[in-house]
């Protein structure tokens, strides 16, 4: 292999044609797909500072926006003999041929770590905002969906037995709830995240006074990183966005696994439309929300995604290396990828799912669930010492197998055993059976009654509004062109 | 086996020896050793509400405090037969025993899940605080470490190479910015998980006007938990703060690595007090730094705990469990204890080791670490394009295999092939073999250099002291009694 | 601090106190509690190699084993002066303090690192019999449990929806497959572990001619391993035990996450004594299954503690450790305590449940499960091209919600109108409304039928056999004494 | 959306579009891409039993034969609407289009989902073959790497620190043998995984009498897999080949921080041809081996993966799902492509890589390595107790910074303090001075010895023959046609 002509040190061959293959050609398609346009507005604050330090004149500073406007993947190409297949490389490649003029100081004091740490950072953060952008997208369809079932009711479980009545609406402001602390942790994340390398050169500053606080500003960035080896050492952001998906995706593999039980055969309580359903192509009684296995599956990806980002710079020297900051991040796309599918794909399940409400409510009455209001009534009402309601109703529910308004004779006379009166009314008794009176007992805020959920969604109202406002000032100091509730791909 | 008294319903059998041994009396043993101060403070609270709720009158409020002041570990006890070995029946047992006057509405509308959702988020609260606390003394010793080393030399490495010349003191206000970070998050962190779920009741919420408001004010919350799903289904609090132990872990996992290598026999740049190496039995010759080994060690178990943590309730229903919330967070112990001592362990080096200076002076002398100032110089001062200064800089390196200022003609001479001149002076050239010279030329904010250095240093010290304060308020607001800088186990 | 007497090299100074108790201490702590049978196995082997190296004469010989026999744990105490709180410091104090006579040449030539490897493997071999022991009582469990169900019908799942008709004896068998593959899995890794690190010295080999083989054999090894690096490097049997337990237990989440939805409320399929089912203090209606949710949690934590065992190597250098042999193995014992406890409480659940036929026959005829035998019956019998017999059946579900012998005449009208007969007798409809026919339609080796069940169960008692030999062997071989199906506990 | 002719049950619309472009359009790439060959031989063994079974007659059978043959990627397509995007509909599609008679009986009692079982296992096998060739031709380099330097010396670490003087020579055989473990293990697993799916129907068997053994011989199985539903349910041969792969690359992540110590600039012991070394744009004198780095960085990844598959399956029921099937096998491409590409690079570096003889030795003479032999001298020889001899150098090594020839007389004066008598005489001390005399000083098997490592060697080369032949034997029974010692992917 014969020598390079431009970028040689000591080295004296080009690189291996395997490595080449195997690494740095598909290095270089990754980043001129994704990190071109953040290369380009690099460089381009780059050049306002070089003429300001006097590195560039006004002809050399123009001619050169010029050359870097004009820079897309139809003309930078991967090369081992010309650019050593490394983007840039072939940037300076393309410029220096581009150029009419000598530029000889454009390109003094400058790392390709520092500028590859910045673009990676611009990608990520435009990444997290598309995230962000779905997540709301998500929790206005989450908050709608409460409006329909606040009076609706059906069995919530503890401990994968119906414990208390619930509505669905009471679930609709849970998972509200869950979009809510999650914007809320990433909105804190944007800031975290949102510093700049650029400057801080190979790992440790620069030799002129390039003007860090107004570059960062140009980017779209808060501020400079505090320390130039951190700058080039990290790539937390990673981790943490990382960390913020697995988080929501941990619950929303929780909440689909209360979708694949409200969907089974035994509950009957969904209905999705056919176009959502999977067949079976043997047995034709079958309707599979495979979707549902779509979205668990997809979100457990998340949780590996964390794991390989964590893991690829432990034990690493905190520096710039290629195995943190390159191999280390070979796999952001598709977490990216697997975070918006799943979370659109939950979201359309929620749009077009509709409760059965005869069959929750039927659930609701085949097993008796007053017995914890009741024993509280008995308490409250009568006087009778909590413990002894709750053995008082122990022993009437192991006689009772099924419990209906006949009832109450069964219990009234073991009452009277134990306590020597027989106090309850039928129309007392009969509200415990009753799942809607039994939903409205509950008063405390966040709690299941109409009342409160309506309370809660006017929270989750606001809170949409106060999010959507967030996106819309950072679209704008970011120039980014969401369509508002759009998917992450665009559509 | 026989019916147990008080807390049937439907079961009529004591639980399984093997199911206590195995499960139910180890439950109980943990929360007694870890959770009783919280379980009495909560029912403390709770007995101001139920006094306001008139479920107590004055009499049976001020005995009912009396008696839960006085449990204990020396009166509580794990009993299959009397109480399932759960210590909620058990704190209801000893507390029934106790009082002397009937008490009928003591228990009226209350769970155990929202009671062990609140006890052990007030334990992981009080973990966190001590974590923090032990962060800031860590950041104290390693902001105060900078003072002797800023104008020491070392070099800075990339990609396993020598790259720049930097100081230790450069090093330590890296640590010093990743301590500074991590605890912006965790004063984040204590405000997100700092919500409480008293109130929630089983899953849906309670029957009587309890004031969550009010009880979580009194539990030092800032604020109750919005909804009472959510209150009992999640422990997320734990996966998050086990996140930020990894992530502090994984960084401390990286400058150990460097320490590593400074302290290996081929760089010789630590030296460390003999009560703090290890011997080797065989070989006299040794001095082994294991210390290191098992800081790296002890952070890579927190990476664990955290997919422990975050897939104990992958793909269950989200609510009350058992899973989740006991078997889920049985390491949680562990988690806290493997950051302390690793944490501790690092503080103990970095306040104990010091920079032979003389080693890591000549290190920097055997290598030529000028050439990337020199590329800026030459291209600066004498106009020589850059990628040319480069690539005469190759061909000088590829020839000198050690350059001294002896190799200034040398350069000179390829210079003047090239340009047709050559003009770098002795004096000029020598500053590039200087290291401290090298070290002095960065200029950028976050940089290598003395001046930068201080500064990065000055600002550190304003974070301390914001971060003392932080730690002083959450401290009272919680009456927690630490000691600053003081270890987590209270040394 | 003083200098310690014996050991010292170029260190002055016994181990810091925090250090003695972070890490000494515990770590001294576990040797003796664990590995002391061991290290005294191994010194006694040594023993019989100094004698025939002629490193002691007969009289040295007979008090040293005397010495060594005498060692408990009465008589070995950590002592950061005395014994740098190391356990072999600690048995070689002991012994030049009991020892009447001059050994000069007792430890000649040894090191600790291939002792501790040995010690730990020799544990960590032990503990896997104790698994494997384990599994075979489970899986003779399993196996008892198929004869009752072969012909009992309950539905299969696909997708979480009822696919075919199933017999619990089927899934009783399917276990024992599981168990089975596991079991041939862990008698290879009996033998790919059991090799022997004695001889391999602190990482290079001994320098006196050690019988590497006689040594291994005399403590139950099959061969010493074959290079001395990779001897006192790896801690990989670890970490392959964890993976089968990983493995086994991933299947065993599944199969419970099954039970779960067997013995929910709205399946009720399951029958478990009272004495294994957990109560709700609040909601006297409730049994909880929550030994399902103490297994799955159980068996999650294994797969936490495979990644933590990998990766307390990764990007370590390849040598002896204490970052990997002492710090990584921090959590084994952790580990096989919840293989037990989880494995345990299994076949607790197993033996002890059972199911409620009339419940889960009912579920068979809830729904129409004979689709996809009647498109095979239709395409067989009557030479209806198969696609249009399943769409032929589409169109007879769509119409029909619940299908009922009544439901031949709408079905034979549909075949009527695409084939022009209509040629089903109410016999053979009514075969396929049956499910217990249905059962017995599938013929396939594997199948659910009774007869292939039945054959499957006999295959298993075969294997039992086999590896209840397998263990016999072994435990003979090693001087265990499991009691044959007992708890790792012994128990 | 109109609705599909031919599969529908209950179902009456073709999937959304969305669902279409996020899951099943790519999931149909990807079998048409990877399994297309291995449905296509399914179906073929399939023709055969259904001809022997008279579903089919001779020229109904010859005909599909011929239209299968004739299925390759140009002419299966996924269409929402025509076989919603399903690759088992797009084949019958196809084939009902091709076929110029009525095969009525062709689709008879068969299931997609054994099917894809199948087709993903016998690919899987194939990319285990693939990953044992890869192995066997790195072995084969490492193996012949021995040679050259069986008599080279360098230091050898224990806990970062230089312990012992061993050969290049040595650690390569160590590498031989991590590799022979693995090719041992591996070997098992073939057999392991290599049982047959077909013919277990869609969960529970079919019902025509299919003969089992027949078929997974005809596709290559030692057997079919003995239970239905086991079969459907699991994908667990994908998560054994994932740890293989993950131990092995575990292993690797060592050897390779090894050689990143080697080839630091501080130890300099390696050379790399400069095709394989990474240069800096900025600092003109760096040399990175980044090819380590990716090696590294590329086998973390294998432990992600390995989580990604065993969480996939974790908590879900055990049956057949597209959880565990598709979803979770999303990575499986990735994992493959990861282990062969960081093997490959493994297997250039090893093959490229020499040892600078020089620096090496250097290193060997810089410390002094002869304490541990020295020691053992003392005792054997002069009959000085060990730790008396310990003691002694300890004393020596403290005083003396830097042993040589002439510290002799400070070691007999000490030796004359503490015996009596000053034993050694000069050329007994410089033996110990010498590293190549000490390298031969190793006596036992496995040891790091010129004749030792010679020896450990020749198994290998005879393991390496062993190997070889059961290669060829697996492609010989499986039609594969590698080249041996080629790269995965075919070159």
């Amino acid at each position: 292999m014969k020598k390079t002509s431009t970028f040689s040190g000591r080295v004296n061959q080009s690189p291996n044609k395997i490595l080449d293959r195997l690494l740095l050609t598909p290095q270089f398609e990754f980043e001129k797909d994704k990190l071109l346009p953040y290369y380009k507005e690099i460089e381009l604050t780059i050049l306002d500072e070089q003429r300001r330090l006097h590195m560039l004149n006004e002809d050399e500073y123009l001619n050169l926006i010029k050359i870097i406007d004009d820079i897309d993947e139809t003309n930078l190409f991967s090369d081992v003999e010309a650019n050593m297949s490394d983007i840039s490389f072939a940037f300076e490649e393309y410029i220096y041929k581009n150029s009419e003029h000598a530029i000889p100081k454009w390109h003094i004091d400058k790392s390709r770590n520092d500028f590859q740490a910045t673009a990676m950072r611009m990608y990520g953060r435009k990444k997290l905002v598309e995230a962000i952008n779905l997540l709301t997208s998500l929790y206005e369809v989450v908050i709608a969906k409460v409006d329909k079932y606040t009076m609706v009711v059906m069995p919530g479980y503890t401990h994968n037995q119906p414990a208390q009545i619930v509505s669905p609406a009471f679930y609709f402001v849970t998972i509200g709830e869950a979009i809510r602390t999650t914007l809320h942790r990433m909105e804190f994340l944007y800031r975290d995240i949102n510093a700049c390398p650029l400057g801080s050169g190979a790992m440790s500053g620069l030799e002129f006074s390039w003007d860090r606080e107004k570059m960062s500003k140009s980017l779209g960035f808060d501020m400079p990183l505090h320390t130039a080896l951190v700058s080039v050492a990290e790539r937390d952001w990673l981790t943490k966005i990382s960390f913020e998906f697995s988080l929501f995706g941990n619950k929303v593999s929780r909440f689909v696994t209360d979708f694949m039980k409200w969907s089974s055969h035994e509950n009957g309580f969904i209905h999705l439309p056919d176009e959502l359903v999977g067949i079976s192509s043997a047995m034709p009684q079958k309707k599979n929300h495979t979707i549902l296995e779509r979205i668990r599956g997809g979100v457990n990806h998340l949780n590996s995604f964390l794991t390989d980002f964590m893991s690829s710079s432990q034990n690493t020297p905190y520096t710039n290396l290629v195995e943190v900051n390159k191999e280390g991040t070979r796999y952001l796309e598709d977490m990216f990828n697997d975070f918006s599918r799943s979370i659109i794909l939950f979201k359309i399940y929620i749009d077009n799912m509709s409760i059965d409400e005869e069959k929750a409510y039927n659930s609701c009455t085949e097993d008796f669930f007053g017995g914890y209001s009741l024993a509280n009534y008995l308490c409250d009402e009568y006087g009778i010492p909590y413990r002894e309601a709750q053995k008082i109703l122990g022993k009437f529910l192991s006689g009772e197998k099924v419990v209906t308004s006949n009832s109450l004779f069964t219990l009234n006379s073991i009452i009277e055993d134990e306590r020597g009166f027989g106090p309850l009314k039928e129309k007392e008794f009969n509200s415990f059976l009753n799942p809607e009176e039994l939903l409205k007992r509950k008063l405390t805020s966040g709690s299941t009654s109409p009342e409160s959920v309506k309370e809660q969604q006017r929270v989750h109202i606001e809170y949409l509004r106060k999010y959507k406002e967030f996106l819309k000032d950072i679209n704008k100091s970011n120039n980014y062109t969401f369509v508002e509730g759009g998917d992450s791909d665009g559509r």
